[in-house]
């Protein structure tokens, strides 16, 4: 392809591959303009059609940071309906009885190794705090990890991987002791030293929040790590009789009735869309 | 935004960003004839404009499939420059003496953790078996998830997660005994029986292979399911003095000179490249 002046109609496809692949990345308007060879004000143009578009279609935000060290910043977010309708088809699909296992547990594994699936709950956890900084996502192994690569490319930052396992190939760590809230025993918690820098913003997200105890040892690593909370969200909460010991969270989904004797599961959508569109 | 005569512009942004979304998944001309309220002979020129662009930036192939059950495919492939570029790059990370851990270890999880080299190594992935059915691919817990989590993306195919420890959140599961091939001792492996159906084509990722027993229990657990093996790639290859129980691999680097006491690490591209190119 010859790269010297580019039509208008290729520069478009390319500058939408481009800023998709790299969200909450300010990009100059002079990296495009020599990239295609083109003039400012043609990238100019073109990137208001791609900011409406964008809009219109329910891709994102294109951001405009004027000024010589400005530029373009693509924020992924989905709209309000879209995120609703995906809650809602969430929940009638796990409360299909079939995905109840002894103990009152979800199956879930199906879903969370779904694309699809896990592009929409990326979208829909990366939407909610699109407008902070987060410097890293970290969640528990092994489950939490899908749901925190997904928010990771969306949210454009790295992750890390919280293990209840020691593991040679992870070098020095440092870890914390948890109480289980479920089971009310004293568990611990680890994180490889390296693989998170003091003063991180860290965001919390896990599959599953039953008695809190998980996130609450998280909570604590991030202290360890001389680093901050910047919020928690779960894919699904479930029913607990006793008291959490973290109440600021935020659920796509909960579970509202479960029973395995009884073959009794019914899901409703969280507190996710009030908290994130209100 | 007004949906009725969409102008090109918009929908080759829009076009762009649907495909980008949804790989290796055909999409029927009608599809986007109704979306934009535009006649298909116009689609079909857009299509070409995408289709050029694509393969000229080497974004990926967009097939066409002729008929009245035709349409077009996205298939996200990598030019063989910017593969060479990326591994010649990791390989150069990797060989930094500080990644080494006691043991002959290398530590990994910091780059495992980043979005765009998993993004990278998704798009590698993906490229060598772009041309072959893949139902499913398969990992095991836990870092391997992050590999397989990203070819799953590209490929537009779930993943599914072998795990060592048995979680209650799984239900019934079917296990394999498998030997480490580095520490000869016979260990477990399961998967959740109802996370892979019969006649499954199956492609094993994984971060590591050492001694090779990790992907020869994988090898046995597709069996024990009733279907087939696509291949195998994994990340890196380490040194390995014994003989390996599977040696038909693709590994995207090397590890060629490892010594913990000398604090010496080297690690060159693996075999790749000339599997994938040539």
């Amino acid at each position: 392809m010859d790269l010297l002046k580019v039509r208008r109609s290729e520069r478009l496809i390319d500058i939408t591959h481009y800023l998709l692949e790299r969200p909450h990345t300010l990009v100059p308007l002079t990296f495009f303009a020599k990239r295609y060879e083109s003039a400012k004000s043609s990238i100019s143009e073109d990137l208001g059609i791609v900011r409406r578009t964008f809009k219109g279609r329910g891709t994102g935000i294109l951001q405009t940071i004027p000024g010589a060290a400005g530029g373009v910043r693509f924020i992924p977010t989905i709209a309000p309906a879209e995120a609703t309708e995906f809650i809602r088809a969430m929940a009638i699909e796990l409360s299909d009885k079939s995905r109840l296992l002894p103990g009152g547990y979800v199956y879930l594994s199906d879903l969370l190794g779904q694309p699809k699936v896990l592009r929409a709950v990326g979208r829909l956890i990366a939407t909610q705090y699109a407008q902070q900084q987060v410097d890293a996502v970290m969640t528990v192994a092994t489950k939490g990890v899908p749901i925190a690569q997904s928010v990771s490319a969306y949210l454009n930052v790295p992750f890390v991987i919280v293990r209840r396992d020691s593991k040679i190939t992870e070098g020095p760590t440092v870890s914390v002791n948890y109480v289980s809230g479920s089971s009310r025993r004293v568990e611990k918690m680890e994180l490889s030293k390296r693989s998170l820098s003091q003063n991180s913003r860290v965001l919390v997200v896990d599959d599953f929040i039953k008695g809190g105890g998980t996130v609450n040892g998280m909570k604590s690593l991030i202290e360890e790590f001389d680093s901050q909370l910047v919020g928690i969200t779960v894919f699904a909460e479930s029913l607990f009789s006793g008291k959490r010991p973290i109440s600021d969270y935020t659920a796509l989904l909960a579970v509202d009735q479960v029973d395995d004797q009884a073959k009794m599961l019914h899901v409703k959508a969280g507190n996710y869309l009030e908290r994130t569109f209100n």
